[in-house]
């Protein structure tokens, strides 16, 4: 028996059986599929294949690895050292671009070594994996109340008129849990009475915007209408986006942005038509350690597949079709990376900042101890 | 029997039934199949439902439609001008971004109202239809001999590197004929042994970069590699496009090009890595009459389900599968406008020009009555 009814997760530890469960997200939103993940190699695999995804969402699946991992190094009184440290950076090389995944093995690896009693170690990962998801959750919460006085400011503007937001991907509660980090000022402006609609990138290659933010959007009753990646332009162009908020899944403190591919045309887009571009994030998704996105951050190269085949529904069962000639080839960039320069500000869960080192560390100054 | 068996063309005249055929394109890559146009009817279906697509070739087959009007309203030595004038309106208002539909009809229809005897109409007709086909096929192969010109002057400066190219939508044969505008020069370039590699704009919503392009470019032996359209900026950012060069459905004589939704963000992408941006098209392309294309060119908005449906090949089968939610609605803008300040130049048959009023009418000069 599941606990998520009332309030769907995208991850959380079953409260009888203690297995940790997670929303099928490459099934969405024709089916509902619930996975258990019973192994670090199950971890692996749900972030390898994006069964679980979004920089928060991935934190949180690799949090609950360590302490399945912590779990599966423990015998009796004995803690297979080697075979955690292993284990955690098997997960760790799941996938490369997000930033959270190293941050949360990290923070529940060394409190797991912190601890000499093989039991202590397995009970302070699952304690460190649940307050990962809870601060997130909380990050969240507050990155909406900071992100509403965006939008309830241009509410003012139109007076009445809708506030016309354009989002990339799904940067909503299914990558985070919550309200998600994109979504969260969208979700609390719809709750308080703002009249919102959001143009959904559908997100090419798998479609996390048609699929995902879609399905979200749709079930929370907020009005939305799913467009191409290439129509925000044009859209722009045209005064029919009042704001653009996005996601990322990592972030240098220079501001430099790393998110789904398709993200920086949309930036200059937006910079070419004067329409603020917001980039919201929690601070595990900064990497301190990075000054130039565009060199260093390493930008994942996916299965050509992911180009080639698209999936969708068809007589009432999910299925893929192959979209070009079975002889050509494809290539899956997974991310890009927008400059700063293209980025208006960041909607932390600390309050509103622009997109410079100096305004960054400012909001985050336990950070300024960060190589330059 | 249909004359189309040993080079391609998109739009025929059976040699011997005298009816007019065409490849409907939208059953490419995985099904060939060839559709017969018989009556004005059938002309607006193919121009609407995009059996037919691409500025040039609805030209051509608005043409075969004023030829196919022409015959309808022909009864022994009478001639219904009325009914005529009626089936050219009719076909004029198919598909309204494409400024060669108006002009090939405009065309046909006025050598038509100069003859006095039906049976001339008749055969006037068909002889205009034949001769824009022709005159376009002329065209596409002065623009490649053109736009040779960039790609070897990169390719000796690269040194025997390959030259990649990256173009948007289909402005290859399957649009023109011949070698196609955008096309024309990649084709040339391969023929005249230079190492070209095109990277491929899949091109949503109707795919026609992954179903056509890729199509056209893998039977022609050309080296490809299909990718989103969100991925170019990325691509470009990392030096990995040399030259981009698309088509255009409309542009003003001003420089304004209207094309494939999705062009002018890889043309603000180009402008911020400093990448060549050209665009290929004949002289019946440009719009004479128009100054300011993101306020006066009419952008076509097509059925959503264009959006929501994407159609591939499985089991051996050709179908659409449904990517969103039922419920999300979509919006489907078919195309938009590059300003002329992010366009490195034109590609004509008359040769290469800078994206100027000025420089356009100097390869223009009888134009230059045009109104301002």
């Amino acid at each position: 028996m599941t606990t998520n009814t009332t309030k769907l997760l995208p991850i959380w530890q079953d409260e009888t059986s203690g297995i940790v469960k997670v929303i099928d997200q490459r099934k969405l939103p024709h089916d509902f599929v619930v996975l258990e993940l019973n192994s670090v190699d199950d971890i692996i695999m749900a972030i390898r294949e994006m069964v679980v995804r979004g920089a928060p969402l991935i934190g949180q699946t690799a949090a609950y690895g360590v302490y399945i991992a912590a779990l599966a190094c423990t015998s009796n009184r004995d803690f297979d050292e080697d075979g955690f440290t292993s284990n955690c950076n098997r997960i760790k090389a799941a996938r490369p671009t997000a930033v959270n995944l190293a941050w949360a093995v990290d923070r529940v690896a060394t409190r797991v070594r912190g601890e000499h009693n093989s039991a202590a170690k397995v009970a302070i990962a699952q304690k460190e994996a649940v307050a990962i998801a809870r601060y997130e959750a909380d990050n969240c919460r507050k990155i909406g109340e900071h992100g509403l006085t965006l939008i309830a400011e241009i509410a003012r503007r139109k007076s009445g008129e809708p506030v016309n937001i354009l989002t990339h991907c799904n940067a909503g509660w299914l990558a985070c849990g919550e309200y998600g980090t994109a979504t969260a000022p969208i979700y609390l402006a719809a709750e308080n009475g703002i009249d919102v609609h959001v143009w959904v990138d559908e997100t090419r290659p798998l479609n996390q915007g048609s699929r995902l933010t879609a399905w979200e959007l749709g079930r929370s009753g907020v009005p939305h209408t799913v467009i191409t990646d290439n129509a925000g332009g044009h859209l722009m162009q045209h005064g029919r986006v009042d704001l653009v908020i996005v996601g990322t899944d990592r972030t240098t403190y220079t501001g430099d942005v790393a998110n789904k591919i398709g993200t920086y045309l949309k930036a200059l887009a937006a910079h070419d038509n004067g329409v603020p571009f917001y980039v919201a994030l929690p601070s595990t998704t900064f990497d301190w350690t990075l000054r130039d996105g565009a060199r260093e951050i390493p930008i994942e190269e996916r299965d050509a597949d992911e180009v080639r085949m698209v999936q969708g529904l068809k007589g009432g069962k999910t299925l893929s079709v192959m979209v070009p000639p079975a002889e050509s080839p494809a290539g899956n960039y997974a991310f890009d990376v927008t400059p700063a320069r293209l980025v208006t500000g960041f909607i932390t869960e600390r309050g509103i900042c622009k997109a410079t080192e100096a305004d960054i560390l400012k909001l985050f100054p336990e950070k300024t101890s960060a190589p330059s």
